[in-house]
């Protein structure tokens, strides 16, 4: 079976979520010790959990956060203010426990997987790095596709066995992470394509662009969606010719969490590139996706309503490799802990709410 | 000494942030291997960290959410959609560890102190209750004061000694917490005192009023202002007239943790109440405070915005009992878990920044 077969095979695999799950789910809510939806987003956790796994106290760990890392021709560009070479610095600072990830998932319970989908650099075999490199950096999408269609499909098949792997090992929760200087141009890029929005809306400062490496960015997100217009024409297209090894390797992640019937908690701005191409290959995927957050990159927000979800946390992150994700695991927590720890009324026996009638005499 | 010039020397007691440690602070964020800011608000939090407790990398752990329960005359007017003795039930719920805040407690490895400081019904000596009754219930505040002063200071020192207490016992982190059926209609008349913004602005539906209710509700807290106004001059005037015992302990626990300098994390509706008397008794306790969360309760953004507090989380939460704050202590722990444990550049070997030129030339 080629790529191509086996995506739309797994596509069609992705299951609504389970309404008669949620039911039960909205209706033990209503018996537990509180005024009827006073837990706000944290009931309707609860009730999207109960969903998508069709069980009413589903555990939310073991959890994995799968960092793909990769490398972006079109840094010649300008368009990043820090050097490639930092991306294999930081897959090594990953592995050494040193960055914010790692803090970040050690608080919060998560396993961090570090996958070489595409580093320009030949790091070897380091203890703990999976590595799965399609190529060794993404071309310039500015001269033409940053990838080709048989690249994109094996990065997204990348994403969707080392899911799996994840799954078969235990992982309730799935998280998206990725590390590649530049990324945020092909993520603008993709997100312009499947949004239809101009780069003026969507393209940010990244890790930290003067005024200057903003336009000149805007600039090659606007060439890039020019000189591979022909390419653009499907999602598989769109991630191939403006995309990154990366994003491809976080939808499927994507693709695989949700035929898995696993929540997949999505990131930031590089995610939410991923994010819209999964749900474009595949809409059944969307219920199965939170945001974690909202990014502090410009064109998140864009990306986030086109896929209609509403961020958890709006805490002015713009820093990727998974961290808003991760720090969501505390939220997903306290929404199944409720649902499985808290006493009803009846349990309790605290008394329930007056009727309106009652009130009013009082 | 009195308890009025008791509470004047504490507050003279209370010391601005510590510049030279947030200083430090900032630096040290702008070494770790991340672009600068790129952690948003978590970075802010660590800065705030330092300033309040003058060290670089302050432990986060112990910490107790101090619940405060009480009854209020004023539910005679029916101003709540639940009965009063649901305040007494609940506080046989949270000892036996079946309410919300015990569940989001037990994740966030916070210790719960239930205070009796003003519950109508006699609980007698419950195992792990602290009976610190000022009053059974207060009066109705529609017909005259809900307390005197006495009993507003008398409550506020009870809220200072269970603070120190918990301090004393080695807490870093305090949470406000609170039980009290009836309670956002005190809240509202306080929030209105003390803002100057109408009823019809502040009052909400609470644990979920209808139409009616809730236009009962904002007459009755128009009512208690009017009736109760040449007692409204200062804000102990104004938590013993129109406040509660629970919010006059939460005061207390305010102030006591500024004194001490522990950082004190306020939850919603009530404790935004609370935290506004605190702050026009002691404007150098508001660097001390961090909102928790945003409530779904109308009034709770006015109170947040007269103290300058942005509020962390924004979960449509509105129940009250602490659990918007303890929520926020997952945030707190990333904040200080990025700045104990994350590696820097030098550290890690990783390149910072390209010079602005560098990027324009790459």
């Amino acid at each position: 079976m080629d790529d191509e077969q086996f995506l739309a095979e797994l596509v069609a695999f992705i299951r609504p979520p389970d309404e008669a799950a949620m039911a039960a789910a909205r209706r033990r809510q209503g018996n537990l010790t509180k005024p009827p939806g006073s837990l706000g987003r944290l009931e309707e956790l609860a009730v999207w959990l109960a969903g998508l796994t069709g069980e009413l106290t589903p555990a939310t760990a073991p959890r994995s956060v799968i960092v793909m890392a990769g490398d972006h021709g079109v840094t010649a560009e300008g368009v990043s203010a820090y050097p490639s070479e930092v991306t294999s610095q930081m897959v090594v600072n990953f592995l050494g426990g040193g960055a914010a990830i790692n803090v970040l998932s050690r608080q919060a319970k998560a396993k961090v997987v570090i996958v070489d989908i595409g580093v320009a650099a030949d790091l070897g075999n380091l203890p703990g790095l999976l590595v799965r490199k399609v190529g060794a950096g993404t071309a310039n999408l500015v001269v033409g596709p940053a990838m080709s269609r048989e690249q994109a499909l094996q990065a997204v098949q990348v994403g969707i066995e080392v899911a799996n792997s994840e799954i078969d090992a235990g992982a309730r929760l799935l998280a998206t992470g990725e590390m590649g200087i530049g990324n945020t141009t092909p993520a603008s890029a993709v997100i312009c394509a499947l949004t239809g929005a101009p780069p003026e809306q969507v393209v940010g400062r990244g890790t930290g662009l003067d005024d200057a490496g903003l336009a000149r960015k805007r600039e090659v997100v606007a060439r890039a969606l020019s000189v591979n217009r022909y390419l653009l024409a499907d999602p598989i297209g769109v991630l191939a010719a403006v995309g990154g090894f990366e994003i491809a390797g976080l939808v499927g992640v994507i693709l695989a969490g949700a035929a898995r019937r696993r929540p997949v908690v999505i990131d930031g701005f590089i995610a939410g590139a991923a994010a819209l191409v999964a749900c474009k290959i595949a809409p059944a995927a969307q219920p199965y996706l939170l945001a974690g957050h909202l990014s502090a990159e410009a064109g998140h927000r864009i990306a986030l309503e086109a896929m209609k979800l509403r961020p958890l946390l709006d805490l002015g992150l713009r820093l990727g490799e998974g961290t808003g994700a991760v720090l969501a695991f505390h939220l997903i927590d306290a929404a199944a802990g409720i649902m499985a720890e808290m006493a009803t009324f009846d349990e309790a026996g605290v008394s329930g709410a007056l009727e309106s009638d009652a009130a009013t005499k009082a």
